[in-house]
């Protein structure tokens, strides 16, 4: 590792970018082996015909639902995979660098995943279990395992043995024991990013208090690591999902270079990479990746630009989210007695894609869709404005979506509302609570 | 309906009770149909061999997990059918003129179901969507119909045809709405109890925000069944589940009382049912059923004692509660640096059986079951004292089941922790999130 500052281009055009940095992770470098698998499934992603509006695509699902009588029963997603082209571009824009690997956990369904490949054959993955592992090797067998991270601190034996089985050799860790566990049930080949503690006490989702070693205990895993003989090959941190404050960043980057060089003092090996975590939302993003640049290339530039040091991220929220519109229908309504707020019924809520709002504190905005029976999406508005309540399909008083939001459509039991931005975090612990379905229709298309 | 004060008998003892009132739910009146697949199902229940105590059931579920190696895998439940057995006639006891329903919801699991229809063949069901419906008809198609209401006040519309189909014509509703949906949607069987709202402030999960008509509204939905032809069989009330303050009772068979006035006023045929709904803990039991009693027996008493009136309530965290016992395996732990306390992480947590905590406002109490290895469970407790703080598996900060818990064990990696009363609102809401398991593996054992 070389300390010493050392720019590193940045340009809104991603190919340039590649011709500048030797080590950037956007090279088509391939693996050879996971070629064939790699261009037969994107034959077939790409060969579905796809609508190119979220508008037309929506329309037409609720026209073959209405066909099918089956339009209450279950929710849909539209997904954009023009989205995810656009934000990873945007990453690749700001931060060509660091190599994505993307939060299986955030939303693991499985066409998404596919898309995300076809757009970026290199893509990495973060997997937290064994079952996200075993998602990604069933969707390509052949991938280079360079481009998965086993990222949770603390592993189930069973799991661990697992990942090491199928070659899947990086991992996180932030105590002694893990360690113990690293270097007494696998065959030596399992390396490990040690995650350090971060002040994400402005992230809407903390995760320090569950998480990180501070750098006097990470100086005992280093010891550990060296007398057990588990290389350590980099630092890991995560300054919480949806942070405020990016001067977090400063201190992360900071600290991972305060623990580079004590790792480097005392193993021997060098380090070669650093995991920057995720958290990073499309609204602040530009800013963050400002920050969080200037501090990588003060700390790490030569490193870096050399190829010495490899920067990966954790990238759920950031890639998701913006992708999905969630659509859901009104199974019921009730307009409350001498007026005041219309309670309207859907067939998800808290429960289902919507266990957001108390896992995830999310805000959702619910957005007419039709409005009796008449398609309204994106149309302008009507003058008409009335409050309403809105509620999931459970028995529960705690599966509320909206205690009052205002609309400018009437509504009526059959009518659909929508939700935008609900990629991230959502179908990924979706419940049948009440019997409800917890499986929803997806559609994709590419805007 | 008599509003006369008519008596009725309670008794420890649940035969003499059976025999004195000619009305009860108790007498074994199994409908024919039912009889040779209800003794079948039986005959399988009642053939497996079982333990007779949690804590060898435990013990033996826990060696045989070892020798599978299969520890660190998924929770698993020891189910106790003798707690059925003694609910249900703790249930009997207090309250023998009240029939129960079990409210699926709570705990769907179908070996618990079909426990519980072997110690109590003309057990209702309480069902909340078609899934539910289907579950019990899956188990025994042919189910006395009167067993079963579909008790969600808002139904989506496919699901309604589905119960209606399937002769499941019972349901509430606490709307206009409701009202105009069956009447176009049925073929006139469908039959409903009109929920009233109640002053569930005292409760755990309040209900009365989401569902419940006021008496000047339920007045409007017996006007519009009346115009519909929607025959009203009578009132159902729901005080909140785990409530607090059992006056809240009174009020509310008041209201069904005063309610149950003016549908017999108007609509010409009498009113047969009274549905009391749920919310009871074992705990404070007693009082809220002596409360109960009392107020049925004063508004009531008559037309229940010459079966006029059937009584029914949706019992779910009553029934299954208590008979469930959760145990996790510890897949890591931490010492905290410079002692303090030390980092437990299990198996399962707020994303898997333990969503009680936050859906369900539950408090849940950790019991060391092995230490170091060791089988613990309720054996004298050693002197250690210890302070843990208890982690699930996934990567989210919020997977914290309990912030600080002493404990009088060490607790290590491979070790067992347990959690009784786990049977209400556990496994019915689990997730899949971060790719852990949301199936869990089932004992049942009658003590």
């Amino acid at each position: 590792m070389t300390s010493m500052k050392t720019s590193i281009p940045v340009s809104e055009s991603v190919s340039s970018v590649d011709m500048e940095i030797g080590s950037s992770w956007t090279d088509s470098n391939t693996s050879i082996s996971s070629t064939n698998s790699y261009e037969a499934m994107v034959k077939v992603i790409q060969t579905k015909p796809r609508f190119h509006s979220i508008k037309d695509a929506i329309h037409n699902k609720i026209l073959n639902l209405r066909a099918e009588g089956r339009v209450d029963e279950r929710s849909f997603y539209i997904c954009d995979i023009g989205e995810i082209r656009r934000q990873l571009n945007l990453w690749k824009s700001e931060l060509p660098f660091i190599k994505p690997y993307y939060a299986v956990k955030c939303n693991p369904n499985e066409e998404f995943i596919k898309n995300m490949i076809s757009i970026e054959p290199e893509m990495g993955f973060d997997c937290a279990s064994l079952a996200e592992i075993e998602t990604i090797l069933r969707i390509n067998g052949f991938i280079n395992r360079d481009n998965l991270i086993y990222a949770n601190p603390i592993k189930p034996i069973s799991q661990l043995r697992y990942a090491n089985n199928n070659d899947v050799n990086l991992t996180t860790i932030d105590s002694i024991e893990e360690v113990e566990k690293i270097a007494n049930f696998t065959d030596g080949k399992m390396k490990v990013l040690i995650r350090i503690q971060t002040d994400d006490s402005s992230a809407t989702c903390p995760l320090s208090v569950k998480f990180g070693a501070n750098l006097q205990y990470s100086e005992k895993i280093v010891e550990k690591c060296i007398q057990l003989g588990v290389q350590i090959r980099g630092v890991a941190f995560h300054v919480g999902s949806g942070f405020k404050d990016s001067n977090t960043l400063v201190k992360a980057v900071d600290d991972s270079y305060k623990l580079i060089e004590i790792i480097e003092k005392n193993q021997g090996n060098k380090c070669d990479i650093i995991d920057v975590g995720g958290g990073f939302s499309k609204e602040s993003f530009k800013e963050s990746a400002k920050i969080l640049r200037q501090e990588m290339e003060f700390k790490f530039g030569k490193s870096i630009s050399n190829g010495e040091i490899k920067v990966i991220s954790e990238l759920g929220r950031f890639l998701s989210a913006s992708c999905f519109t969630l659509v859901s229908n009104v199974i019921g309504t009730r307009e409350e007695i001498g007026g005041g707020k219309t309670r309207v019924y859907l067939n998800d809520g808290l429960y289902g894609n919507l266990n957001c709002i108390l896992y995830d504190h999310q805000e959702v905005e619910p957005i007419v869709i039709t409005s009796n029976g008449e398609y309204v999406y994106q149309e302008s508005k009507s003058n008409d404005k009335k409050l309403y309540s809105i509620w999931g399909p459970t028995c529960d008083g705690l599966d509320c979506i909206s205690k009052r939001v205002e609309l400018n459509y009437d509504i009526k039991c059959g009518d659909f509302i929508g939700f935008e931005n609900c990629g991230a975090y959502t179908n990924a612990a979706a419940t049948k609570f009440n019997g409800f379905t917890n499986e929803f229709d997806y559609e994709f298309i590419e805007s």
